[in-house]
């Protein structure tokens, strides 16, 4: 499982705060809770003023690349500023992301072509995100065929097939499910990714739906998700997930984060 | 979803300290306890002596129906004990349970055939639980097949596909779940129930193996399960589950068992 450390991002209000504050130390410390959490990637999005975007990603990833090793997963709704953004990453990451929306592909693909660059392709276009599966796995063609033109092999994507509000669409797993299962038979090297804030909206007790919702949906093959590391709950359920779909001989990873404290009551809350 | 609470089973220590000391009070507060969280069925299982069996069930089920207006899920591992006990139960129930083993069906299926009570079915024989999916269904075609006989609709039977040891064998789930969605397409109308506690038997942090599975399991079909009701974490998965998988419209039967405050926070923790 690949997880995506999600809290350096200024949507989420405290980031936002230490952003607003040029608070070094607490972004600092953001990306140094998720490295220790066993974070693979660390999420950077700074959620921003376009015209302010690309210097406050750079002082962010100056910050984070000085007091984490993790590769980076960096984010922006534009295409054009994740390009320029590029370059401040030292180690080889994740872009996040393309989808079928305008000339977000035109542009991010041909930077990252003879790289070995990974990246996130959204499962929506310039018409929204599509209710079928049918409509979404044409999507997901169309960005397959583009990724071919520029060699982006299939195992450097992370298909995110798109998480919709479950109150509003009681489809929103079963579609999510269903694509990432027909994506997994198709491409078994490919990537299936997803955050999760979506799913639970405008419904009570969140934290209940999301942690079901994540159990499903790596059942279904998902094997990278965009989360909190240090919540203990949601990755000690992962790890429980992979070890009950045979992705974890013998439960050895599962028993390794355990013993590692990463998952399970805190090592300081266990008798000796 | 059909709760079937199991804690009055003389396999948990502390029913077993209950029985030993005639504490008929905790006997009625357990029955009470998870009447008030919402189980459809109380299991009542004495796990004593076979020759105190059938007195030993006796004694508590008049307590257990002098507390809880909920029918009664008769456990035993003697098929002749849950016959002869039976009649002990005040309103239709479940019989828990046949098998493949020895006489089980003979003695069970001619005492319930001219009634309305249910009965758990396991997945196993006189040569114990088979380890593939295939062995395991054909379990269940004999004993659908004897059911026909004896005019036990499909709708009655709960089968319990049996869980085994993730640590001993990886295939503890997925086998369970492959065997779930074969007999939910070829009868619709049937249960499928279990327990939960073999799954996680010799791992740490058992509560997350636990939770998995049950979010698993009931995303593959399953639609019963004896479990303790009064664990908020697991029945709010429970209808998590339910409602990502298109089985609760609206997701309101999730907000209503929320709003009562069977899942989520308590509500004397939830701000006015």
């Amino acid at each position: 499982m690949i997880i995506i450390g999600e809290k350096l991002n200024g949507s989420i209000p405290g980031m936002a705060k230490a952003i607003e504050a040029k608070d070094e130390a607490r972004i600092k410390e953001l990306a140094r809770m998720q490295t220790a959490a066993g974070a693979d990637y660390l999420d950077v999005c700074a959620s921003v003023q376009v015209d302010q975007e690309v210097d406050t990603l750079k002082w962010i990833l100056d910050l984070v690349q000085g007091a984490s090793d993790l590769p980076i997963c960096l984010d922006s709704p534009s295409a054009e500023t994740l390009v320029k953004a590029l370059p401040f990453c030292q180690r080889t990451g994740i872009v996040n992301s393309v989808s079928g929306e305008g000339n977000k592909i035109d542009l991010i693909f041909p930077a990252i072509a003879n790289t070995e660059w990974g990246c996130v392709a959204l499962l929506c276009d310039d018409r929204g995100i599509p209710k079928s599966v049918e409509q979404r796995m044409e999507i997901f063609e169309a960005i397959m065929k583009r990724a071919k033109e520029f060699n982006i092999a299939p195992s450097r994507l992370y298909i995110d097939p798109l998480v919709i509000t479950l109150s509003t669409d009681e489809t929103a797993l079963t579609v999510f499910a269903e694509c990432t299962r027909q994506i997994k038979a198709l491409y078994p090297e490919i990537h299936i990714t997803s955050g999760l804030s979506n799913i639970s909206f405008g419904l009570p007790a969140r934290k209940l739906i999301n942690m079901a919702f994540m159990v499903l949906a790596v059942g279904a093959g998902m094997d990278s998700a965009i989360v909190d590391p240090t919540n203990r709950d949601m990755l000690g359920l992962i790890y429980a997930t992979e070890a009950l779909m045979e992705r974890d001989e013998y439960c050895l990873e599962f028993i390794g984060a355990y013993k590692e404290g990463r998952i399970g009551p805190p090592l300081e809350s266990r008798k000796k």
